[in-house]
């Protein structure tokens, strides 16, 4: 669906834009600009402020490179959360994902990417030396991992593992398995046969 | 899923501007302005001058309406399209999905909207007096009804047509039916009906 010279080159510019969104066709990106264009001045006047303060404002945490209003993100600088136990991450999303299930109460590690070799990302090129520097000059009980099950995932944690073995009490990865409502029989194999190596003591599982 | 005060405000900010969009949770939202955050300074800055630009430089073509860059749209000024043949739409959206059929060569009428009375929309808030005026300065042969098959555009082609009738030689509807492609039994029960009701000769459409 190609519209350009018949409804105007500032209509394509924007949709060619949108269309670079994750997940955004030529459709929807086209009714992201009229949507747009429907608003009143101030309104988009609003939009493009909130997105132009994102990109100069913001910053990251020094600690643990969330994204932050201020230097020390309000995570790492909450005195009621545990500060011996770190959470892992690949990206700011997965610190969002985390806190929204209100089931973690540590510290967090982001990492900015996972070390693929494919994409030429190696490990000098997320945030893995600041983590072995935290973990040296503060005293950390536990560091869990929380990356995806991805070959990427389990490389990084590898390799993680091995730099920061001795550095703090206890190493965790994060539990894989069949989702909460899933049918056994729309697991993928993979999973599936995990989380049977994987089964846990039953009355342990029941206490919690 | 909030965390407002988590990852800093200006990322909420974009958040909620994005959950405005037509069809955008929370969390696609957040992935839009993350999307954003990691692209670079030059690539978001052209992202604000496309809509910026969108917003202040474009115009409505004086004779339909139409989005252009300029007063007359290229569809208006064309001289190889048929100028006697007008199809009366509800909006842009409309012009660009009947454009990229590539099946009709005549101009357009973009309404702006649709009469509604629970939404205290009235002829005179839709471009209906320019389409009344048009089609009395020009000789105009068909006009071709194309508006959504709801309550408000049937209402909006019965209104319009009242009015137009001797303005032109000839009203037509775009037809109703089954979708090409789709099975009967997933057909709603509305459009089968009408669709046998308004059955064609076989042979005329074999001639196609």
């Amino acid at each position: 669906m190609s519209f350009e010279g018949k409804s105007g080159k500032y209509l394509e510019d924007v949709v060619l834009q949108f269309t670079g969104f994750p997940g955004i066709g030529r459709k929807t990106a086209l009714r992201f600009a009229l949507h747009l264009l429907r608003r009143s001045d101030t309104e988009v006047e609003l939009f493009l402020e909130a997105v132009r303060k994102l990109k100069t404002q913001t910053k990251f945490c020094r600690i643990c490179h969330n994204l932050s209003d201020e230097d020390i993100c309000p995570i790492c600088s909450d005195n009621k959360r545990n500060h011996s136990l770190i959470c892992v991450v690949e990206g700011i999303h997965d610190v969002i994902a985390i806190e929204s299930t209100s089931q973690y109460n540590g510290l967090y590690h982001v990492l900015g990417g996972l070390i693929s070799p494919i994409d030429g990302i190696g490990p000098n090129d997320i945030k893995i030396k600041s983590l072995i520097e935290r973990l040296e000059n503060n005293k950390v009980d536990e560091v869990i991992f929380a990356l995806p099950a991805t070959t990427e995932g389990d490389t990084t944690n590898y390799y993680i593992g091995k730099k920061i073995n001795g550095l703090c009490n206890e190493i965790t990865v994060i539990s894989r398995g069949v989702a909460v409502g899933e049918e056994l029989q729309y697991t993928d194999g993979i999973t599936l046969g995990q989380s049977i190596i994987n089964r846990k003591p039953f009355f342990e599982i029941m206490k919690k």
